[in-house]
């Protein structure tokens, strides 16, 4: 007698859409098995005519729980995110008080957290220059990876310079963890901001020149170099451009453990949105043109991304209009950068991709949830649909059509970029572990029932 | 209840290895589940300690039925394969008489080896020079593949010059068809072995620079670039130099659907084995150097071969030794070229890649069984341990130790290059769509089990 | 007091353009000077406002002499060199009776020949089937370079196949020569063109599509693979895509002695003068797309070509409108392949380059005199406007508007693809050795005066 | 008349060697003449059996001076330069006092050392952060050319970040200048060093390990993408490792205006020096493995380099040993780094490169004075053995075996890694416009003989 089925369904791996069903006992996947073979349940959920993904996993998200619960916390975010279909969210070490840079952060954080969660959740350690002594000990409590910033991006959190990336390279690939980093580099984003300044320039075209993605190509270009000469395992995050996909493909043929992640965002939006829209469009690296949206979907059906990750970094609306922490906005640079999609990442993708573009579903499974896993460590519990792995499920009616309105989004903030976004194809049920947590646009869990996922050893 | 549970094994795929077990009903795996899930099956199969394979490929094997029976026949060949561990074996067109050309061939075989099948079996379709106008009958009767050759190879079946695989390329990219080649350049073989016998030449080093990298390079750079004009999907065939299977890396890396495959012998054997042993040794391409084995194992597991394969080449003793067909044997260039390899194939694959290189099992499932059935258009059906695939299931014994021995050779004619060789890791179990064919050592079905296997549409 | 001092020019080098003098004293340049240096001489030639280049090399034409003198002689094909600016005319050992493939032809053509030349002349030697025995006599009697097809082109003339070639650049090398190949594959071609007559097709369209670009890709990529393990010089005659252009420059740029040549009718003419002017625009490899002429003019920059050629493939207007040698022209595929251009190939490069697409003359020094006279072995004497080297001038009005008619060809046929041609540039006055052999348009030397270049040891 | 005639030398360019006579009129040369033409002359030089170079160009020295006369002054340093065969040295703007940073400095610099130079001398502009506002102006001084350090190196000079480098490449390509600069990254070398410091490390070994070969990498990396994005005209100083110039040759390959030098010290001594030697063997970039000297010779064979340079950077004794500005050496990492190379970066390079490497003399001119003469603007006057360039020559004795000792130095400060070297080729007279400036190992002319050279516009 199972807990769950989920039957006639149409499964996608990485590898294949076949129908049949899929058998839970305890959290877990029990059985895969072929259309009719139907052993009982106490559950029994039929998904015939939707396709039965695995959960996707957000590689890249601010949660900012704790210390700044206003722009999002644990209850809203994973709310937003069980909706949209990650049923795991590797959580970013930032934005948070304290910082995730030791070992009492992480507990401190996992014990304020772990009564809210709706999904499972991972941890980024942080790497910054304070730190270091710090970085195995986060290793073992269970971070995934480490995430510095090579770009200006965090009042409460130094970027490190390419010196110190290295040496912290050295160290990680002592206990083979893998190291990831916003790529921009700092000084050529920090002179661009200035030169914008003392041209007299606001506007959106000069917020979009502060940015080159030069600035993206040199900063990844030094990461894979460190990461070749430590021979440490890299994470190239939040991919916006395809010259910057084309060298971390460069470097994967050649063979080097070199993932990367891209964001649902530079799938679906432009440099034009930021100039026509403005602050909610904000974030960085910056929306690139057209085109170049459609050769990352290239770089995405050639494997070479491990996410589509959501980079939420959610604000309050002052943040974006207004004031942050005090302080006027008065220019394009001053506006908070990030955009809030947790809660779209998975159906925009879909839509995007699968409908609009004509990408295989299997495409999306791997992009989202097994290259993801194994990038981080989690593969064998996470990412897959296959026996003895965490019963992660989403169900995905792939003709149903939507619009994303601001009354519909979980957040604390209830703004995002993709407001007014249309499309279709829409999670219908999302399971954590056997849980359903959401169904038909609704959380029905209750909170909490989300887990901390450390990296297998 | 199911028909057979096959549990307790380390279930080996391309992603992972996992602990499970397997439940088998009317021939395919009706569940995958996890440890301690046991459903009733009236045959329980315990393979504790041992690995589970998804029943290997041969994707490239000349079994000689019809028409040269006292070669190799399908009772033989197909025993062999079945307790070497190829659950389906993709048979060559040629050196059958009538040659596989037309869709009465098809037919006239079908009939014919069907009776005596231990494995299941896909036929290669020819693809010669005057039967371009069956190609897509040959695809509809269910040809995997078509198969032709660049270099000068075999009497009965004319090679094709590049214009004539172009035109065969433009016609069978029209059916979404495979293209094979056998990727010698003609013209330099026949020179270069023309020269060696103007300079009376008649050892084995001659025999190896009649046939050097440089035809193998040309003619599959030459594949390649038709390839890339015609938009046809291409195969090239027992690669056997690092050098080849770079080119063919840089083109799937540039995102063209060109696979591959290896041959056992290019990863077990060098040219010093040729040197010293010669005729059994003898094969085109030929064995290289044993830096070139090294090298070739990195791109096994980089994922550019779709196939390691016997190309088993069976011919009695007399061919190799003293006349062919009445002629009699009087150099290097007259002994039959051909290593006859299908039951050593996966042990030989397992014992040197798995136990000596320390290559991940899983890199063995991935090359020698899903990416050959996805190239050849049989994924979902075979390729893979999941469910809904028929069950075809390989358990190794990781620790057992073996020396092959011409006793032990369920061939025709027991003569092969792999006599004498030790190693480590066999095969103790074969089924093929649930039925146990092979156990011990010993083949335990009845013939005829093996069946045909169409191309999915 | 030297025999001639040319005066007031802008002389033009690979390496710059100065002002200056040059003095000459039998034959050879004896002195260069700055302007204002003016050592008395016998003929004094004011070059003021005018580029004197150093005579350009047409490292491919065929002047058909001896044997074929109705389609050309060395009369009518060096007069029209002189007044096009070619001085030394590299002529190939085809369209001869005798070919050139041993050491009497030699003798035979140089005694023919050498009284009719206006031009020096060196020439390559015949590469068949069945001379490579007599290689070595030529590169002794003087050859600069052999010449053999790869493509199926001319009937008095066999085709290699690709082992021939490796065996003949095996000898090549032996005396460091350099091997040169009319690359298109010769199946591709063959059976392209019997695919369009099956097809009843007979119009120019089908006449291009029966020489695709591919069928160049491949062979020159199988000669510079065969020049790689052999280690053999190689050149790759009439270049006629940047598509080949590139493979040519990824050798050279990897440091391979690999060489090129394209012709002006590359760099002028484009397919779709092919399709609306019919016969006289057929040649081979075939006129490419504009965009393709566009991008060979960056190949030329780059400095990829060693040679911008005439391919001076003359004929009478019957064989390109009637019949050849009693065959009546019934399709495309019938008519002559040839453009007559070595009388225009200059001043079409120098228009076509330096005026409309504003390339520095210096590319045109080094693409038609330095690099050629390296590659062939003739610089030191042939090439460039040092001291020491051969006299061989070119002196060209920058500002002379032009258009070809037919009355102006000096050809013993007065047809070219080139009449009709409108441009900017002209060349007023050729010296060879210091003899003015024309001047404003007329050939005014006296007929002999040319004389056989050999290869320098 | 003519001032001088060089007669009966072996005359060196880039293309050949030929015997000719060089007439010199008025510190130009006037004449090339063939060997036998030999016009009269006040002063006629015999050459025979000695090579004749065209005056090498120092691309990278520090003179010092004005400001730090005591490590190296116009006087001792371009003295040092005539004897060595540098002809023009294109002289650092920093270890000056003032730096060249604005109009101001470079005329106090030129009124400063005009009255002691031996040889010509150009002035790289000085790129620091607070000069973008004068670098227009020097270069309408005459700059040739800016130099920044993307490392840390000079305290008296600021290093660029790369957002500075960016900002400065686009103001120096809107007047079509270059922009140079010592790359290595700033922060891989300072934390290596910091990390060599804290591990208590204090050997050569470990100051060859804070300098690690990615730092070069990375730097060069960046410099290359900005000066693609920027479309900036770049040049890479003192090139150490052959994968730092296997980028620039790709980039060269691309297309792009990227060029780069070396240093005479990276084609001769190896970190085995270092290890074994010491001080004087501390440079940076550091001297590398024995391997990537040999590997080096290739890029300069393949003509990536402008440049071997000497990187002068002299320094007392003291500084070296004792104490540096008051500041005691009490680690590996307090010691002074520079070689001190100006007298014998011709010589040595000589000598490993044509007579132990068997490189062809055209080689070392085209690298030593053509290619930066063409790199720095100043091609046309410097860099060539053409008429109207200046009549800049070296005259060296092939046959002529060397010993670098103390008392030959003419430097302000006798030590250097070069003492102790031996060799063959000597340099035994150096020519300034016209001017004979040393004669076998003497410097003969009078101070004040060397002149500014202004890039040429
Ligand atoms: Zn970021
Ligand atoms: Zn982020
Ligand atoms: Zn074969
Ligand atoms: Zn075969
Ligand atoms: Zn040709
Ligand atoms: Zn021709
Ligand atoms: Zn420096
Ligand atoms: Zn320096």
């Amino acid at each position: 007698m199972y807990d769950v089925l989920v039957k006639n369904g149409k499964i996608v791996t990485a590898d294949a859409v076949t129908e049949g069903n899929i058998a839970i006992k305890e959290g877990r996947i029990a059985a895969v098995l072929t259309k009719g073979e139907e052993p009982e349940a106490t559950n029994v959920i039929d998904a015939a005519g939707k396709y039965v993904f695995p959960g996707a996993i957000d590689t890249h998200a601010h949660l900012n729980d704790p210390g700044f619960e206003w722009r999002e916390d644990y209850e809203h975010g994973t709310a937003a995110a069980a909706l949209g279909g990650y049923t795991t969210v590797i959580d970013m070490p930032l934005q948070n008080d304290p910082c995730m840079t030791d070992a009492k952060a992480f507990d401190f954080k996992e014990n304020k957290v772990s009564p809210n969660a709706y999904v499972d959740y991972c941890f980024w350690g942080g790497l910054t220059s304070y730190n270091f002594g710090d970085l195995k000990d986060l290793d073992e409590k269970g971070c995934v990876s480490f995430k510095s910033f090579i770009g200006p991006v965090s009042p409460d959190y130094e970027s490190l310079n390419y010196g110190q990336a290295m040496e912290a390279m050295d160290m990680i690939k002592e206990f083979d963890g893998r190291a990831g980093f916003h790529c921009e580099d700092y000084a050529i984003i920090k002179n661009q901001e200035k030169r914008m300044k003392e041209a007299g320039r606001n506007d959106w075209k000069a917020f979009l020149e502060s940015r080159p993605v030069v600035a993206e190509i040199v900063a990844t270009d030094a990461i894979i170099e460190i990461a070749k000469a430590t021979g440490c395992k890299a994470h190239i995050c939040h991919v916006s451009h395809p010259a910057v996909a084309k060298k971390i493909k460069a470097a994967q043929d050649e063979g080097y453990d070199i993932t990367a992640e891209t964001c649902t965002h530079y799938l679906t939006f432009s440099n034009e949105d930021v100039i026509e829209k403005g602050p909610l469009y904000k974030c960085a690296p910056i929306l690139q043109p057209k085109e170049a949206v459609e050769e990352m979907w290239e770089y995405v059906k050639a494997g070479v991304f491990s996410g589509i990750a959501s980079d939420h970094s959610p604000c309050s609306y002052d943040e974006k209009f207004n004031e942050i922490l005090g302080n006027k906005i008065e220019t394009v640079f001053d506006v908070w950068g990030g955009c809030s999609g947790i809660q779209s990442g998975f159906q925009a993708a879909f839509s995007e991709g699968v409908v609009k573009r004509g990408v295989c579903p299997t495409v999306l499974a791997n992009a989202m949830s097994v290259l993801p896993a194994k990038a981080f460590g989690i593969y064998g519990k996470k990412g897959d649909i296959k026996p003895g792995f965490d019963a992660d499920l989403l169900i995905v009616d792939p003709n149903k059509e939507w619009e994303i309105t601001e009354e519909s989004l979980l957040y604390v903030n209830k703004i995002s970029a993709f407001v007014g976004l249309k499309g279709k194809g829409l999670p219908v049920m999302t399971l954590v572990r056997g849980n359903v947590i959401a169904k038909d646009g609704k959380v029905i869990a209750k909170k909490g029932v989300g887990e901390l996922v450390k990296k297998l050893k």
